[in-house]
């Protein structure tokens, strides 16, 4: 089966297209700058060299008839034609309380992803457009969405819950989501077999570092805990979000700043973090080339990132009254083993030894970087959350044909 | 030497008239409903009857005057007369980043706390009243003034930060500044004692947790971290505050029910915490007998305060790179053997073995409640606040004299 992988942004569309015989990606590619004159499209098959294509390409289904043009092509095609793909899988930031689990699209599917808008204003409509460009182009081919928030969805009340009035649950389904749910779901299933023990048996902390951010308590399996929340805002520190603040300051700062709620949202997400303590860069790669260089400010962003990580580790081994196995994922956990250490230095009372010389190794394979006396298990695992969703795509549509 | 200590709020005062000799109470008291037409004043001294009076009170240099009516009565006072006051001492809220220990009253203090008005608007307006009044009614007397916040002035850039844009710190002064600081640094020390140990030699948690409740990282006995931010509302779920949410649900809620700012800010600080999920009450012990009688919303208040507690302490832990002593004071924390055994029971991973049938024990002292074996001590350590303001208002006025 050949399951086609689509993330849909509003001016933005990437794919990837794999052989689900052997997990084989066979393309992958991405369309930028949707609805603006000169729309790029960047088309990568595997065995062959990187295509770049600038058109016009005013919505997403020109956008998918662009992406199909690629991937059928004579010369830089992967496939002879449209029907070869069997199937389509979408991500989706958002699936609310409806999305336990990744789910076919119908009528109803998209009616309840409809009704998600309001939670994820910036994310779903988008994907919406991706899941109906594809329906115009390609009507017969099944497609499957599978959701950020529904690895999570096994959390109990007590982590879910804010301390707020329930009517705001009730009303207006203010409550944690949790986020990366298909990373913390890979990585963490990776990681249990990698140790060949049983994951149900792991107390777990998942760590998905990348631009966005978030870490996950996982007991029995499954999300426990996780500290994005109704958005992606809470938590760690990112590249561009605040993370964890005073509620009380977004009040002050509206008042003191005249600053509209638009306004508050867009400082706290595209203009904190990183990028703010460090007044360089929201990529850590910058940040710790500054600060290997000398620069204070650069140093400061580096260390209260690493704290406010430590921090939740040492929450979450609280709230499962323990952990054997730390993992790290996404860019910054793949690649950066300057955070990895500082870290585990920090926390080494709950029985973490890190073997310094094997964090430094770079690889793009899942690897062990604490040392064999380590009581708690570090592990890198490169994360895909792409691949999950064609497992998910494949197997849905399979049980369909069935 | 004879100390009197105040806390002066918009429409009440409280106040403990010390002799420091043996820091003996002599009388304790308070005036309320202040502004109002029947304000009422309940003076209690020490060897004599609780005395209960209703009258006009209109403002604060009344309510002062009707305290030294109170303590210098020929029947139920403790003194002769107003002279043999040497000194009065105040709780201050908020001494933002200039107060990093207590300071006797002068013209260039007064206006240091004006400045900081903004940051405490709630509080630091009403302790100007307080503190002009006792100026009004007794201009010879030496006036202290100790802050909440002054203990945490230790904590360092990484704690206090915020990963907002710097311009909100240099402008308006926006970081952490923690409070409840005079009780972190009374029970820390109490609890070094208590264990005759250096108290530079422990990493220590302090849970002041009251009906406002926060919680501190104490290392080399000073204050690294502490839960409370910018101002009270971070951190713990408290009686009614929520304590730490995702910051962007403070405009999706604005939005969705078009609330103004201090609408949004009331609603986090009084509407919510142990009284929004419970539904019953914000007072620890009324939700805990409602739990014990089946109650399900007070079984899942308590639960949801005794998790976020157990977190923060997971965190600090981390944030120290271990743990050594837990301590637990103020209403809730010295009061309720169901949260201290709640919050022990979950974390036992750290090396915490409790006591059960010493937690059981009710005492007005500083106690174990721990096993010998426990590798973490827990001790429960009744506060005091106003001793510990006596105590600096005695030494910075001795140091005075001399």
């Amino acid at each position: 089966m050949k399951v086609l992988v689509i993330n849909a942004g509003s001016s933005s569309l990437k794919y990837q297209l794999y052989e689900m015989l052997n997990e084989n990606v066979l393309a992958s590619g991405r369309v930028e700058r949707i609805g603006m004159d000169s729309s790029i499209v960047t088309h990568e098959p595997a065995d062959k060299p990187e295509v770049r294509d600038v058109s016009e390409i005013l919505d997403h289904v020109t956008a998918v008839k662009r992406v199909i043009d690629m991937i059928t092509h004579k010369e830089y095609g992967v496939i002879g034609s449209m029907s070869e793909i069997d199937a389509v899988g979408h991500r989706i930031v958002h699936g609310g309380e409806v999305f336990k689990g990744s789910v076919l699209v119908t009528q109803e599917v998209k009616l309840e992803i409809r009704r998600l808008f309001d939670l994820a204003p910036l994310h779903n409509p988008a994907h919406m457009m991706g899941i109906t460009a594809v329906e115009a182009v390609m009507p017969e081919v099944p497609q499957v969405v599978v959701f950020d928030t529904a690895f999570h969805q096994t959390m109990p009340n007590t982590s879910y819950l804010y301390p707020v009035p329930t009517v705001l649950y009730r009303r207006h389904k203010i409550r944690r989501y949790g986020f990366h749910g298909t990373s913390h779901a890979y990585v963490s299933d990776k990681a249990a077999r990698y140790l060949n023990k049983p994951l149900q048996s792991l107390k777990m902390v998942t760590c998905h570092i990348g631009n966005g951010a978030s870490c996950a308590a996982i007991l029995d399996g499954k999300s426990f805990d996780t500290s994005m929340g109704m958005t992606p805002l809470e938590g760690l520190m990112m590249g561009t979000r605040s993370g964890d603040i005073d509620p009380a300051i977004v009040p002050f700062v509206m008042n003191k700043e005249e600053l509209t709620l638009n306004e508050a949202n867009s400082m706290l997400n595209k203009h904190s973090g990183m990028l703010a303590i460090s007044g360089i860069s929201s990529d850590m790669r910058e940040v710790t080339e500054a600060m290997h260089e000398g620069d204070k400010n650069a140093k400061l962003a580096f260390d209260m990132y690493t704290y406010r990580l430590r921090k939740y580790i040492g929450a979450y081994a609280a709230a499962m009254n323990g952990i054997d196995v730390l993992v790290f994922t996404a860019g910054v956990g793949e690649n950066s083993p300057d955070v990895r250490e500082a870290v585990c230095e920090g926390i080494t009372f709950l029985g973490i030894e890190l073997d310094k010389e094997k964090n430094r190794i770079r690889s793009k394979e899942a690897r062990e970087i604490s040392t064999p006396n380590s009581r708690i298990k570090v592990l890198v695992v490169p994360t895909n959350e792409e691949l999950l969703i064609a497992r998910d795509t494949n197997t849905i549509v399979k049980e369909l044909q069935n």
